[in-house]
């Protein structure tokens, strides 16, 4: 097949555009046909929830128009980008049209993620239909896998069909693998997603071989797909119904967080349940180069792995922090349900799922603000978790130790080493110190933007509703700083206002728009994001 | 004179503890003799303050004699330093006793600059003698010119005498100047100074010629204290008695922030003073190098200086958005004082100076937040201001964008440009992004930590004392990174129980302790302190 263009010299600042639009045409066509795999979840036997009241429901017509009216306009829209196409089938693709690929079918992907919760007319806890803003909102926090929401009520059919949560569900599934890995291993032909894969996949070090990408394409979706099969029959199992157990393993595996309950994962209350989910989300955010090892028989690869175990480290040290910081505040009854909820939270917000079953906003201040730090850590590279990836933070630390001994001794020479590899080295160095930069940076600039546009008075009424006690604006800062952190690194819930039993319905539709823009820049590691801003990057030549 | 030790090959690894043990001895010689510039203070002719209520006084014994008791204490630990250093006059010093001399030299002062607090029976508000760590605190941010203080009582000078108070404000004075450069710049041979100015001159570049370094250290403490000189004139004739014109002329150019009233600045209630401040606070955190440019007669070099462009753009353009939002906000009862007050809080955060006019704690969120992104930027490098340098956030986007465009145009090669110089490049792209990282990691760990050791009942009880509403404990998290950054960046004052009307009294010692180190990482610029914890430093060989 010669209709997926070939990847080329990386290093032309020529932009086709009639690829570029090729490009995005493909990513439609493939939102038309997944939008159908949610349909027969509007039937009453299927879209039915165990744990709840039985509410009796008859077939969703409103959602199942919604999803096919939705699938009909990302065709159409499909074949539009087509047309402007036209002439470019076997034309070459290069970095800059891949780079350009990547961020637009992101945003792309969120509009028309949107558009069967628009479509459908879903609502909001007030019987409100939802705005586009809202769905935009909700569009990409599923597929950045964020699994932040602005509905205050999921548990009403009235309000949100069963097909449309499936749907929402369903972008964390396709978010978890990245559209453009899925696009690239199905569709593309060994040469032609180099560049679209780094872009897309986590972690700093991306540089394989270009003959082992496509491979790793395919290994990477069989090894989630597996996952995903093998924690839903668990959860099934389990007892949850089969619209739960699947919507709730997409969340687990791609460490997103939506759930179907209003109580997140801590609707079910059961500590089986909690365990199994805690050993999917610790799976979720390990490098997948890593679990096909162990799927070979070869488990000792993962404690040879210095990223792994630093990753471990950081979940069992963690725990017992909060653990005992916990028990000493007396945050939890007993030991045993401190092992449960500690060990859940701390697992829950480093991998950046983001699945709550305590208010952890009601911790001792340590326990929530070493939350916090844990969401500025993140996953490893090579998962589907998010944030800022472990090994970026074990590379920082070694960096950091060298440039102090070259303050002492400016003429040594040492290689950077993971484990017993010797990492070559200055690019690299470079790399992890401009990515935290940039992390600093956006976090600075877009806290001071949120605080800026996000009124006041919206917080004064707030206070006032709740009827708590205190000032909901007191704590707008560091609220604001916290859904910033849970945004860009694709957690869900903060602190206060976005706190593990709250959600972000009441921003401002502009601060929503912060967050949405946010959620990508997080999901794609910045620059496919950022060069979208860039004129120069625009020009065709 | 032979006997300051020269300056050589910089790399040896040897560590030459005698010569490191006679040059701590000369930092004790000289603080023996400055203790006694504040002797005369303990006068009632001297040592009065206009704006307090006529609190008659008689010569106040308790000072004068700590004050001497102190400066013969510095002398005996200086005499053994010396009889340890016996031997190594005429020997050289490498880069490692350098750096060594640095952080030690400042360790050291922190110690003798607390005495006089401990051996004068200075006491708190409650009457209670100060302890040992709070004099500490107040030493150290005495010298890192923070400004930061644990007195809840300035006023009385039965708690705290004159002449307490006038050390106080010289260690501003003595830290402005850099205590290591004043001993050069007094003492050194040309040759001897290099790798400790380095390690105290503020700033990025620091690389000047060997010969100027000398010259440099001259200049900068010459125009140093002609501007102490003038602006202490300026308040004298101003209204304040000499005691208060002085202090605050050290406060002011040292960009500390020390008063001698409880309401800062704010006592005086002038419009006049605090613009002249204003005026002042700007110049010492300009450049060094351009001011004596100007002296020279080239004013047009400020506007030429790309750094210096910046800080001014900054405080303009903050300001008009503190005054637009204060406004709308009503924090400001009219235009007049909003552009007064907002201008003064905006320079003297940015310039790391700390002085309080307006308790801006109690304004809009926006102004708030404004504030604590602010100390995270600084004065300009080569300025007595602290900070992170307005130079090393202009270099920061330089290296950003550049970064952002190789991403999508891998082979371009582009210098790094400030104005028309090019600045030759790798070594001082790392050094920046390392700083960033540097200062990054120190703010997270810090803060961890100090949520960590900091007992939440102290705040409950302030919270219940205070008989305001609300918790204070819902205020930990953020009150504490404003600490941190406050302390960090050598500010001073930051937000809720370190705001402006407020002081660092009430904090654990141990949290004290932390502010000490992180007061002394921000002012010699992390490096010459963090050396101190790594063994392979300290090894002889």
């Amino acid at each position: 097949m010669t209709w997926w263009p070939h990847f080329a010299n990386p290093d032309t600042t020529y932009m086709n555009y009639r690829l570029l639009s090729r490009s995005l045409g493909m990513i439609c066509l493939l939102f038309a046909v997944t939008m159908l795999f949610s349909l027969p979840w509007a039937h009453p036997a299927l879209g039915w929830r165990a744990h709840l009241p039985a509410t009796p429901h008859a077939f969703e017509w409103n959602g199942f128009r919604g999803l096919l009216f939705s699938s009909l306009l990302s065709l159409i829209i499909g074949g539009v980008l087509f047309w402007f196409g036209r002439g470019s089938s076997g034309q070459k693709l290069f970095r800059k049209e891949a780079m350009a690929t990547v961020g637009l079918a992101w945003v792309l992907a969120t509009v028309l993620g949107a558009l069967p919760y628009v479509f459908s007319g879903a609502r909001q806890a007030d019987g409100a239909l939802i705005s586009w803003v809202d769905a935009l909102f909700e569009s990409q926090s599923g597929f950045s896998t964020t699994g932040a929401t602005i509905f205050k009520n999921l548990e009403d059919p009235n309000l949100l069909p069963h097909c449309i949560l499936f749907w929402r569900c369903s972008t964390h599934f396709l978010g978890g693998l990245g559209i453009v890995v899925l696009l690239v291993a199905i569709l593309g032909q060994g040469a032609g997603g180099k560049a679209m894969m780094r872009a897309e996949i986590t972690g700093p070090n991306k540089d394989s071989a270009h003959s082992r990408m496509q491979k790793t394409a395919g290994v990477f979706a069989s090894i989630y797909i597996i996952l995903n099969a093998v924690l839903a029959l668990i959860y099934w199992f389990s007892g949850m119904s089969a619209f739960d157990a699947l919507c709730h393993a997409f969340g687990t595996m791609a460490t997103g967080g939506f759930s179907t309950y209003n109580a997140s994962l801590g609707h079910f209350n059961s500590a089986w349940i909690d365990y199994i989910t805690v050993v999917f989300m610790i799976l979720a955010g390990t490098n997948f180069a890593l679990l096909l090892f162990v799927s070979m028989g070869r488990p000792d690869r993962l404690f040879a792995d210095v990223e792994w175990r630093v990753y471990i480290g950081i979940i069992a040290f963690v725990t017992m922090a909060v653990i005992g910081f916990g028990m000493w505040s007396d945050d939890f009854a007993n030991l045993p349900s401190a092992i449960r909820f500690a060990l859940f939270q701390v697992v829950s917000v480093l991998t950046t799922t983001g699945y709550g079953t305590a208010d952890f906003d009601q911790w001792n201040n340590f326990g929530r603000g070493v939350l916090i730090v844990l969401m500025f850590v993140g996953g490893c590279a090579g998962s589907t978790g998010g944030g800022m990836k472990v090994i970026r933070h074990v590379l920082l630390a070694k960096i950091l130790r060298l440039e102090l001994e070259l303050s002492y001794r400016p003429r040594v020479v040492r290689p950077l080493k993971i484990g017993d590899q010797i990492l070559d080295d200055i690019d690299l160095r470079k790399h992890i110190l401009v990515y935290f930069g940039l992390v600093g940076a956006t976090f600075a600039c877009c806290w001071l933007t949120l605080i800026t546009i996000e009124p006041d008075a919206q917080w004064t009424r707030l206070s006032q509703e709740s009827g708590e006690e205190g000032n909901l604006l007191d704590h707008k800062l560091l609220d604001c700083a916290s859904a910033i952190a849970a945004t860009l690194h694709n957690i869900g819930p903060g602190l206060g206002v976005v706190g593990p039993t709250a959600n972000y319905a009441d921003f401002a539709p502009w601060s929503k728009l912060l967050f949405v823009f946010l959620m990508m820049l997080g999901r794609l590691e910045m620059y496919s994001i950022l060069v979208l801003f860039v004129p120069a990057f625009w020009r065709r030549i």
